[in-house]
């Protein structure tokens, strides 16, 4: 089973980053550790700040994946191309955001990309990967 | 460990309402695997129609419970009284959807409850019960 | 042929309450000259003022009933859950009011029930039902 | 009893145009077949895709019929015009609908005639226009 | 000095509609009356109930005549087309209404026409009309 | 004198949920303590979290009391059933709220209620009720 | 008869200010001509750039005039508590503005003041005052 | 103990204003009343038709009076800069209302002062001058 | 091939009207160079300032033309009988517009006719129509 | 003459997503055979996910085009960036988009581009690049 | 050079109020800290608390200063009238806010007067003022 | 000191683009006489394009900089991504801009990134940066 992590803009800063939000843990480190913890799933990990770079690489993996975890961060609540981008690919996908979203600023509880996305998780920090990782591996 | 599952208005109706939408499955049937898949969660549940019944139950258990997993089905988007209950009680409580409601009318994008909660789950079927009862196991 | 008429939130008080809009006549008073004028009709009758106690109703009788006549009162106007119900039961439902609705309050114009229902009858006083119960009668 | 039937723009293409939401019986049939039923009535009957024609109807027949059957089609959703001609004549005015409007897209639920009639009828196809016949013939 | 007054929609029925708005003198009168007042003026007057009827006369007089008095009723509400008429021709145009427009419903609070005449007169009952005409006379 | 005290949903909960907000005494040693201070007062006490329980209790109580305190907790915010009750009864309500609600989330901004009451008093702890019961006291 | 012209904020500047909109009279010149023009009538002025100094002269002239033209300038848009004043006084009222406010920024659309004025004169330059001197003169 | 009433604009025509909404009662007199009924209570009072006038009051006593008891009239719905003043003063404040501001127009329904005030009585005439004042004296 | 070209209200007064926006050559000059470009497209044209006498048109000739050419002029932003004729013909339709309306006020953004025609061309003078024409000549 | 097709996010995909909406055809084939179809043109085309990269296209091109051709793609619904960039070169551009977005979503009929280009062309398919063509070609 | 500095309502009570917003330091402190530090320029100094106060300052001072820094404190968010008066004038006109307004309520992210003024500056304490200072002085 | 200038899309383009609004210098122009006038500032400058480059340059200098002063351009309007940058990084942000961006479309009035910014300075030209360079160097 392949599944692909991807991470869009700021989350390369996890750990660094307003942790009283999103905790001190690097991303580098909990991918290592999950990992660990799914040793069958083909897991690879992919982080961009740029719309256009999260863009290719969807176009790229979208087509031979058998999930793709996106934590999509700003640009889930302005970006319409990654929208079009995850109709356009058949890998299913699930959207996660490692806070509750629906907490935060008005702006953040619309997303473009949950209309189109398998399923939502937000708010369970790191854990939100392993959740969408076991939602992929439990699916018929 | 004891979690609780409650289920708001029309979840009764599982494996008879709308199968497109929600499935075939009843709940009971789907709770007795659950049980038998987690077998060390002291695991119960609940359903009511009626919100009345839903704050007492809260009200009720939402001291005693180590979480509580929340299908709060209409009442999710027209409730300020289960808001108010979730933030009243102190046992941890995650919002979980069969269907990804994001995709459907624009009424049910919004959630009373997904600001109180400590984190939301859609879409993934029955599963997201069962993703819901991962986070509490796993959490620290 | 059976027909459920179903009452929500205040109509118990029908011909004491508001008596310039509703007019002066008990809803029991009209239902038995409803029975009269249409003998061949196997007509029932169900009032709560309370939501989760109509959608119990709902259930209950969603599934053999040839139709069912539904003054939800205030609930028409917050009520998802309703709406949900009327989706998930097979009866056909046709929407009464009394009063004409959209000479009132803004918040009243907008019903969630009405995109689920077969049809809309507002603004007939009492007349409204019985109009109703020709629609169910002369259906093809 | 003199009720006249007055129908707004495009619904002379009843039969013809979108025969899934409006059915495939001319007007003409129908209103034929509902003098049949209604010997004693004195029915008429006036179509005009033009605003100002249905205003110079309304101003022509609004003070000498007993009752006035309108469905202004498109009409109903722009026309403050044909509003102001409803208040402005003696005869009583009930709207209805073929379809059931508050089914269809957000423009069409909202009606500036509404306010200004005795009651509104929508969702039961032609048998819409005779439920308003009934409504008319059985007031007091 | 050629002064044209056009009357738009249900303003044929002034005397008869809602006199506790609109008085019980019909515009004739009114129109002698005028006429009378100020024999200098070359005055002529229009009505019609049709949003096009409108148009082919702001079109016909609309750059032969030194001052246009309009009353559009409800299509000054509406009307698009009757705003881009009056940006179209080259006689000035001044809107009156016989009522406050703005004590009434919402949406008579808007006008698509305002922005592109001369001036606005409302409130004054009949007087508007000669309000809007002294306007022309003493202007430089 | 009779007054009627009527406490909606979650307000059971008084003394217990958030402290910070609603302060820490029950409302039962609250009641007792306004018996003790106006013992010339017919003073009763009902609490539901149901809003069905609610109207209930507003129709049998409606027409005997000479005042209805009524805190409605997050009912107030959306339940237009309640504002049809209190319009329908003769009693005259006072709405309280314990805590100031203007100071709070946007959606407690608004009130069903506050239209169809006598009047409006909010933010003064338990000591609302007691103004409430002044006001009735007081009045001519 | 006793007509007072109020002016509000900024328009002791007109013939100063932005001429291209408000032209280069200066008040006081088009007072001398309208006293000149209508020797028959007690006119008087008032001009003060405070709400609160609009306010007290509302109140003292308000009940002894009969009639007051109001130009209240930016207030119009803003000013409730001018509004109230109008309401509260038994002189009629009528707002004036010298340049057409529907041609400008959408904020000044919307008046506070037409609600409670007897009319509204718009768009004719200083003519504007005359017109509603006019109207105050013929009115019956 | 000595508390401050402050009277916004038109407030001194009561009595005299809209005697169907206010009442025929003077502020003095029942100023002479209240002082009457509470004679420990060193009672002042303030009325300004200006918005300034009020702030310079409120700065001038806002740091040495135990409470202010504000009726700001209209300026209640539109000034932020009396809300400022409120949250810049130390002696804690209550918003009142002669009527019940939420039955009346819908910009009466906003408040910018609610939300920087102890709290809000609105709707029982006079008299939510006296509750004011009770809620004063027997804080804690 | 059939095409049939229809404008709309104020169209007739092009080259007259507005001709920074709209050019000087009239419909006329325009239409006869078509004919002459495009021989053997059986071109026909169509003018009405009437909503009525373009619904008429739309169904007498929109069951026998290969493609219509739509320019509906204001009718565009307000007219939804004639989206319901368009709809209701089986004849395709292009909608064009002479000006880039999306660089005008913001009401002429907003096009009732888009969603229901073949495609839209707007911004490009006379050339939008000869465009349109390429488009049904080309089509597969 | 030299035109510049640029293509935006997502846009690489053609012929391989949602052909219901976009078709079969690769761009690259269709860039061909417009090749073909225009010998005398000097076309030339540019693709990318990037909002960056088209903003340095168009810096680059702006200056030097006799038009550009722009399918923005999902950034014409949000890219205020390339909006400004189209006003600051002075290449002339046309707006093109492959399907009609109007009978899409709503966010989907909004165009940040749109007032700033020479005009829109949308829902031909592939062939509203040619007609964009088209219309460069035959301007004068 | 000739600057005036004029401070809005409550502005008089800097460092007195909210010290945690506004800094502990008098505006009279900080205006003597300015003088001395660029003693070449004419500095003078008014506040008021009255919105007629400040348009009487700026219609007096406003056509003989090199430039007015104006702090409009809460005016800034509902005075049309000062807006109207920066209009009037010929000074250039710099805002200043002491606190990031952005960063608090969203009624404070709005100013009516920003579009009049020569540039904004915001969010820098006292700093804000010498800022505009620099900004006049510097000028070309 | 270190201070770096952040400029965004567009802004290469200086000098260049639209010349009315944002004047003729180049930014290098204006760069190299900001390091001549500030020489103990150790000054830096970016631009870029692309969103995600303006994230890149921000999380690798926005740990090690005392000062950054940002001019995003367009993105100020659309990017959270930016604005979550600058909340993540410990480097105080100015946020600038040459225009008085208030005075332009109303998108332009809307910041995501003045919430989490030190201060805004609009509308001085090229000088905003330099007073944006003062605000580092003379705060405490």
């Amino acid at each position: 089973m392949k599944i692909l992590i991807i991470n869009g803009p700021n989350l390369n800063l996890l750990g660094k980053r307003e942790p009283s939000i999103y905790g001190t843990m690097s991303f580098d480190q909990y991918f290592d550790s999950l990992k660990t913890l799914y040793p069958i799933v083909d897991l690879s990990y992919f982080q961009s700040n740029s719309e256009g770079g999260l863009l290719d690489c969807l176009h790229k993996e979208g087509f031979n994946q058998d999930g793709i975890i996106l934590n999509a961060g700003a640009y889930t609540h302005t970006s319409v191309a990654i929208a079009d981008a995850i109709a356009a690919i058949n890998s299913p996908v699930i959207e996660v955001h490692i806070s509750n979203v629906y907490k935060r600023e008005t702006f953040r509880h619309h997303s473009f990309l949950s209309p189109v996305v398998k399923g939502v998780i937000a708010g369970f920090g790191m854990e939100s990967y392993r959740l969408a990782l076991e939602a992929f591996i439990n699916q018929d």
